[in-house]
């Protein structure tokens, strides 16, 4: 069942210790099966050196599991809001990779400091507000999926433009047209996030780009007039 | 005698130079078997890859010698106090790593700053007071051990809920229910050391998480209620 | 056709990710043979580890493809510009190494703080001025180079003692009398930043090296009187 | 001719690049032989990965050659004034190990914050002062030396209990009873000029570690009532 689905999902976990986004299982990695509304997610708490495309766990949107012998991961119901919601992305990466953290932590949101992050964020990287007790105590997970979307849909940000979020005092989900995207994407998100952290460091005040240069790399990169790569690739 | 415990130690031991947690030979661990009140420890000085479960040493609870050619650890009087004190631990570890050396050097607690702390640290790392000279000058070691017990007396905090402490101008001891887990409790405190620093030069005020919050994540994996991992897995 | 520096350009290439100076394809190399006027260089968007010599594009200084059946770097255009005014230069690079383009995004000189950075560099490397609107609109990488070329004339720098720039909000490109000593220079030019940037934090208002020391460490490597080494390397 | 010594400071050389203290040929280590007051010393400007034991040169305390095909490292006049006047020393180390250049560039000790420090320093590690011009302009390396001797000798300290400085706006110089152990305390620098960054960054007025401290962790590893580590054992 989704055989192919699975090995994509688990070869892009293992991309996340390979790029060093993860201690012990502090990270995992989705993919969504459009035509059947069926996720793949990594089981919670395995270690990624007993990992193995099998291991992975098929559930629904509503997080029932479909196929699969482990829990998925805990972070599911946070995939599932996300799937529903952000209807063009078929990949989702969570991970506590230590720069992007520090931001989480900070409760800032990582500037457009440079065209690194404009080649491939159209904008700062939000951060979400903080959650309220009883969001926490009730359906933790999902509401978590909640004030992402409250994010993106109250600062009016479109997630295929700027596919990151850092979550309030804990960390970033990413995703991405695949779930090797999403992976894609958190590598890049962990580098800007350093960069931006010694820039403001260097020059609190002006560090954000000009508006100009982040249409220009990141419209060079995407969309119909991108020109950057061979035109059969990628 | 005592032969699974050595292996257990010694494992542990060398999990240290690959969790890059030790510089030359600063940091060792040690595991106590409560039937008998012996504890196993890494010798003195002695380099990492030229140890064995052989070379581990066997002393009691006043850091009597009672197997192995060679000197226990000169830390030995420390890890016997914490063992007299916090009865539920049977593993513990110190090390410089220089994250956490960074926070005992500068006489500052960890803050709890976010989920990656509260998934295991049920609140800050507490930095134990500047000892005084006649502490130092007479029974440093064991004096080390009495002054990590007052702080955790003092500030009424439960070893099994923080298990892990800043010996103040000097660097972190953990501890936890096996040498291992003492180990894994040793890279939590340096990642999140690291991402507390970073996200205090970026927000110098406000980087401690809400009480719900810390509750949340540290008993979704502690205690009768956890529902992270696998039932048949740790 | 060319085939010695396209295998220098790809050697060069190479050692990119060697000195950790690159993520995923975030980089590219160039080499021009003086007789003919024509450039070899890195195709845009390739990863690395599918790079080959034969792969390297051949453009002419006015960057159309002469030979190649793929792409040539997206920043071709900023390498003709600086191989056309530079005229000693034989070898460019360019990276988003994260310490240059941390004082990039700040939009700072990186400080002749020590004699490790004049060794290499006979002052501060320069960053250029923001790019207005309209460069960044029409002809945006040649707009890039030109910008370069100014910041060197109107503050009359010596591209041949200072082989370094950092294009504003956006890297560094380094230069050399080889695609190889280009590279060196993107090495040296991220150490040095990373010492620059931890000098600045500890003392931020005195870290600039005297005239006397830069003369004494950049002519004792470079120039007729130069000792250091052995006469007959390098 | 000297075979054991060039054996010792190849050796001690190569360990340079493993614990990642240098950047292309940015260091050097040297030995001496006591009775017959002859240098070993690495030649300047050669890879590590070209070096031997056979390519290490041998000059006098004057720093004429004596045996050896290739230049000595154009410190060599520093090395010969160290060894004239800090007569127990038989090992030097100098690099360009970047946080230890940090603190040189900004003209600052390492200050002594914590265990780490004192267990192998006893007390700041100094910043020579400024050199003046005409010490740069004529016979630079030996001035650095002077300068150095002249930093221990107006400051009175011990160069056997610190042995360590920070030549102003350059790099360290460390030493010791061997090149081998002069590498370790090269090692040992870097290792507390980095945690004693951080601890500046967090708390910037209070890290210094008190007398007792300091007296207890570096006598407890040297001199006559050292007790770590095994009595047959360094």
């Amino acid at each position: 069942m989704l055989e192919d689905l699975k090995r994509q999902v688990y070869e892009a976990n293992m991309l996340l210790p390979q790029y060093n986004l993860v201690t012990f299982t502090w990270g995992n990695v989705s993919g969504i099966d459009r035509e059947t509304n069926l996720l793949v997610i990594k089981p919670s708490g395995v270690d990624y050196d007993t990992l193995s495309p099998e291991k992975m766990v098929v559930v629904d949107l509503d997080g029932n599991i479909v196929e699969g012998d482990l829990n998925p991961s805990s972070d599911t119901p946070t995939h599932c809001v996300l799937y529903k919601h952000f209807l063009n992305i078929r990949g989702i990466v969570h991970t506590h990779s230590p720069w992007a953290v520090a931001f989480a932590q900070a409760g800032l949101d990582i500037p457009a400091a440079g065209t690194t992050h404009a080649d491939t964020f159209y904008g700062p990287i939000p951060v979400s507000r903080l959650m309220k007790a009883e969001e926490i105590i009730h359906e933790y997970e999902k509401q978590t999926g909640n004030v992402i979307v409250e994010t993106f849909e109250k600062r009016r940000i479109n997630p295929d433009q700027i596919p990151a979020v850092l979550v309030n005092d804990h960390g970033p989900f990413t995703w991405g047209k695949s779930a090797h995207e999403a992976v894609h994407n958190a590598v890049v998100l962990e580098e800007v996030a350093k960069m931006a952290y010694h820039s403001l460091q260097l020059n609190p005040h002006h560090i954000d780009i000009d508006q100009s240069l982040l249409d220009k790399h990141f419209l060079r990169k995407h969309g119909s007039n991108a020109y950057y790569g061979q035109k059969n690739m990628n």
